[in-house]
């Protein structure tokens, strides 16, 4: 064989053709099928030009070729656009970091732009000593660093009533994981002095909906960080610049972004977003208040709707899972829509409430399959299915639908997010 | 005491004096010492005004309040803004993961733009069958997630005649840690057949530079990527967008960019790269070649040249550490310029190869300080002394400098960036 960087026309033919049937051939692995696009590399223009020169991208951009790796919204989802929510595109990522990017946005009153100087944080109500915080003040305050999910309830919520939405961009992108810096809330608690009747915690962001919820002092006291970066750099001002809450395991709508004060009481204080919103409506119309926990929770967002397969032969099943109450355990994967299941490669750090991210080898010759992923945690907890769901919650609440998904794969290797028995 | 949302001004203004008092006094904890910026938080106009809409950012930038938060480059540094180098703002980053817009830039022959579909990697050589892999081949491959430290052979190079620049983005910055997703080198050498006497293997990149290194086959088989993605997305153009090789713990121009072909051998290439550089020139003339390994490093972060301490009080030190033998073990923290040294808490996630973070609570009064933090690794490797590598090593060389840094803290809260004895 000849080596493609060799300057005669006949010798790069000659590789081409031995190339060609390597890869082609019956004893190459198996996920080296024949392919026609796989010419050989020549010395290509990339390579004959004089690449861009450094200095203008002080903040770098994925490349113009990803420019479709983008949260996305569903205009008809919300009102208004800053009463509104993005998708991020799951089915488009791999790992268990999502970039800061592409986290997906949920918003009551649309993205508050606060200048880090004017901005204060107050904690006071049932504390020794009110405390006023500038920001340079929680930067200089002990920190931690943590690796967790973010999930808004409604993660899924248009599909208690049937599959509704094709593509886990929009079924399942409303979680997101990324390491955050903060202060302890526990700490700011003990420097405050909390009074011996306190049991619960307000927390109010500066928002212009001044969107606000009532959180138990046990977790308060647990795992919550008063937390200014994510992924290294100050948080993105659609996740709060300058500062939010990180309530791990609970749902999002919890995490009060731009938070603007933290008021400790002995009582929930029964705000419109624990009330009219974030209850979770039963059949008999009764409303579960104060669902926090987010159950665990799967998807596999590759194969999945918007990601395809454009061959056959062996493929690896990718796919996300997570639990609100500690760490994952064991994910399992169905190929035949829940009748048989085999266990799925975990790979990388399992953190406690946070993604971990699964594989599943298949060689797939063109049978429909019926793909469907089901997280067990350390709790051991087992995700249900959404049929089990329905029984128990019925279908009157947008929240905390937790159930397996399903996407049917087809013969031409197009998926379909479905509804099994 | 009343609440700052009173609409009263009388009430408004009995809060002030209260909170500012409470900040202010003799009990207040450490971190809250008096700060006329410590004003209540009325409610500010970022409240009483709706948002922004989201939709409009497909993609998320950081706030216009981090503009200042970018890489940086040292114009006189390079001939070419081709050949050329970024640094990475570690003194504004917390955590151990860096946002890929941050990650710092190298490159030799500028930044090549790949066509995806036109991407080809051919594995040749001493192999019983050479194979060409399309993208899409290597993403249907099986794959891992490995959160690495990159830092280029000649980060802190210009420190070894003395301290030369203020400020760790440019003493530092030519490192970075993120999450990489990639197909074991080790899996695509075993496809394609190794053949018994083959040692090294040479990778080449597909930029203007055809930037090549040869590495031991031992190293092939051990912990290689061919990686695609970074932090779940793909990588960035500059971190060689389509696929790049990581070699955890090695130098950074190991990490072959834009990577197009690796070649199978049975001795090193001897390529540019690793002859008129990327060798060490000792004082007796003599070259050190194929110094691959990273030794073990840290820097402050913060307090550091470029972020001076603003007030007097409780602070924190906070700092990054990394070793390319594995594990980082231990970090200590000196304030007296190395007589003394305490330990660190290193917080976080502890990776084979990757950046710690590790942090030090002080009560500073004012007082001139000579800040150092010192390494070991899980190898029992201790971070040296600058001078007891010159010792070594000599001045001649630019690279693999890992020598301890000193910040000298002043007592206006300025640090600049001095040798100690």
């Amino acid at each position: 064989m000849t080596e493609p960087n060799d300057k005669t026309k006949s010798s790069r033919r000659n590789f081409l053709v031995g190339a060609a049937g390597l890869v082609a051939g019956a004893a190459a692995p198996p996920a080296l099928a024949a392919n026609s696009k796989n010419l050989p590399p020549n010395v290509a223009d990339w390579t004959h030009q004089l690449g861009d020169g450094v200095g203008v991208r002080a903040y770098g951009n994925p490349s113009k070729y990803e420019k479709d790796v983008v949260r996305r919204t569903v205009p008809w989802l919300t009102a208004t656009p800053e009463s509104s929510v993005s998708f991020t595109p799951l089915h488009q990522l791999d790992g268990i970091i999502t970039p800061n990017g592409l986290c997906f946005e949920r918003h009551h009153g649309g993205i508050a732009e606060i200048d880090p100087n004017d901005y204060r944080l107050m904690l006071h109500g049932l504390v020794d000593k009110p405390l006023l915080f500038t920001l340079e003040d929680l930067k200089r305050l002990p920190r931690v660093n943590r690796i967790h999910f973010l999930e808004c309830a409604a993660n899924s919520g248009m599909e208690w009533r049937g599959a509704q939405l094709n593509g886990c961009q929009y079924t399942h992108g409303m979680v997101h994981c990324v390491q955050y810096t903060g202060v302890p809330l526990k700490f700011l608690l003990e420097q405050a002095g909390v009074k011996a009747k306190a049991t619960w915690i307000m927390a109010e962001g500066g928002d212009s909906a001044a969107m606000n919820r009532s959180i138990p002092m046990s977790k308060a006291l647990d795992d919550c960080l008063v937390a200014y970066r994510m992924n290294g750099e100050m948080l993105r001002p659609e996740q709060g610049y300058p500062v939010r809450l990180v309530v791990p395991g609970w749902e999002g709508n919890v995490w009060v972004k731009w938070l603007r004060r933290l008021k400790v009481g002995d009582q929930p204080w029964y705000t419109r977003e624990e009330t009219a919103k974030y209850t979770d409506l039963l059949e008999n119309g009764k409303a579960r208040k104060f669902t926090f926990e987010m159950d665990a929770k799967s998807v596999i967002t590759s194969p999945s709707p918007q990601a395809p397969l454009h061959q056959k032969g062996f493929t690896v099943i990718s796919g996300l899972a997570w639990s609100g109450r500690g760490k994952v355990a064991r994910v399992d994967v169905s190929l035949d829509g829940g009748r048989n299941w085999r266990a799925a490669r975990i790979d990388g750090p399992v953190f406690d409430k946070a993604c971990v991210r699964f594989y599943a080898d298949i060689e797939w010759n063109g049978e429909e399959l019926m793909l469907q992923s089901r997280v067990m945690d350390e709790a051991g907890y087992v995700q249900p299915t959404k049929d089990a769901l329905r029984k128990i919650r019925g279908v009157n609440s947008i929240y905390h639908n937790n159930g397996i998904a399903t996407w049917a794969l087809k013969a031409n290797g197009e998926v379909e997010n479905v509804e099994v028995g």
